[in-house]
């Protein structure tokens, strides 16, 4: 089956305790698709300018990923700037500059009506919900957004939550988007808005599935909790979150029927690929991936977290 | 089996979100017995006050503890008083009164030389030493410790760390004592300074186990990670590291031979003991448990993070 992905394509010039690379390709767009891309097809829709020539679009293309939906303006790409010296967990923004992005209107291609999947990636939330709108059929949408759009666009965000089945997002974005200190409880608030499912990224910790179970339910029994591994070096965190979130809902994309076992296992495969993120800068590690080294780590995780 | 355990026998007052308890019956030992009691024979090392009567006595009677290891003294018991309010996670100290622990120097009861086990609960380790001496033989030695004593005591704890063979302290502990922000390099230098499994606590999320895999391993094939359960309200965190101890230790005291599952089972008691601990103030969880209900929740752990 084929996921539709919408969001950003972009450069990010990045400065870690391991280095600092310039304008390496970015966006939340290209790391979802990446990881993704070794489930599942996957079709993009971004918006690039000039800067954006056939060395980036062969990144997309040598994993497969369907191009057509990225828009080609006049300008330049997205840019983000930004530095975990400090902290690995958190990115310091120094730069943001929307460039082409700030006159985005994503239209849906023909060819990609049919994906049965959707993923809408930290955007806008006016964005999301235009190609939300323009699939109003889709099996399965899944969504991500930040603190941003949280606390300064929260109606616009509100009405995508509404569309969403799933939301993937950190323990603070949990916390003030559930307006609640106590993790359990921002989560039932988060899904009393919309998606019966959150998935609560902790970083370093691994990521926590919450299911809506209902007023009278008991949340701990729909709950499952996948670790991270533990990185001797995190080269650098950028794009480690949106590549969780590629593996996770890849791996749903590529399941012909939906489990419980398969949202357990689609947990480890986003731990999977959010691990392989780190290690190396921007996009390089999820670039030079086999399967068969993604299938060695999830049998790692499983080595990591199983009682026998 | 039987642990010998030294550690502090107290007095909290404590407050949280969820309340206020004065003078509650608390302190390193008095967890960690409770906890490991449901899985061995539990014997007691401390000091108390005049304030420590009979009805704190039969806290422990009734759970089988051994405390003819526990000094009457005059004057008063250990006092600790803290808050949550900001933080779940952290306590903040407002008093810490040493009474009767300023001139403890412990004893070991003859009837207690027969241990297999030692936990040299978190006290000056000047103290843990002196136990530790009295008990060359023991099979197995763990201990905890914490920021005040690494931070200012550190030539007398590194004198510990040696005679330890498993270590269970906190991330930012590991990270202090260890001279490292990366959690696996830091507990690397840890295990370097005597022992050869540690257990990192991450409090909410869980904890890992790391064991000494020699300069050419690779950890994470020797790395173990059991999970917390999200609970949907934390009435008290005072003592759940202290219980995941107990619980950890004390199931594996409970087994005839140590095996690498053995030691994952271990890691889940351990989780599972130090949830219940938060479930209510100070002890009184501890005090009313059953180990029907030490199963249930460790089956609850299994579902949690399971694929299959």
């Amino acid at each position: 089956m084929a996921i539709t992905v919408v969001g950003s394509v972009a450069y990010d010039s990045i400065e870690t305790p391991a280095g600092r690379r310039e304008r390496c390709l970015g966006g939340a767009a290209t790391y979802f698709s990446l990881a993704a891309s070794f489930f599942c097809d996957v079709r993009v829709i971004a918006v690039v300018g000039e800067d954006f020539g056939p060395e980036q679009e062969a990144v997309f293309k040598k994993r497969n990923v369907d191009t057509r939906g990225i828009e080609h303006t006049a300008g330049k790409s997205f840019f983000w700037e930004g530095s975990y010296l400090e902290n690995l967990n958190e990115a310091k923004t120094h730069n943001t500059e929307l460039n082409v992005f700030a006159a985005f209107n994503p239209q849906l291609p023909d060819v990609y009506r049919d994906s049965e999947f959707l993923f809408l990636a930290n955007i806008d939330p006016v964005l999301q919900r235009r190609v939300r709108e323009q699939m109003p059929d889709v099996k399965l949408v899944a969504g991500d957004t930040m603190n941003y759009w949280i606390n300064d666009h929260r109606p616009a965000l509100l009405e995508v939550l509404k569309g969403l089945d799933i939301l993937l997002i950190n323990d603070t974005e949990t916390r003030v988007l559930g307006a609640n200190k106590n993790l359990v409880k921002a989560a039932q608030a988060v899904m009393a808005m919309g998606p019966r499912i959150l998935v609560v990224k902790h970083g370093e910790y691994g990521a926590t599935l919450f299911h809506h179970s209902g007023p009278k339910g008991k949340s701990a029994e729909h709950t499952f909790r996948a670790p991270a591994l533990p990185l001797e070096e995190v080269v650098d965190p950028t794009g480690a979150g949106d590549s969780f979130a590629g593996g996770f809902f890849g791996y749903l994309a590529s399941q012909k029927e939906l489990t419980p076992g398969s949202f357990r296992r689609a947990m480890f495969y986003g731990s999977t690929m959010g691990s392989f993120a780190c290690e190396q800068f921007g996009t390089e590690r999820l670039q030079q991936l086999s399967r068969a080294e993604i299938d060695e780590r999830f049998n790692l995780f499983r080595e990591l977290t199983h009682l026998d």
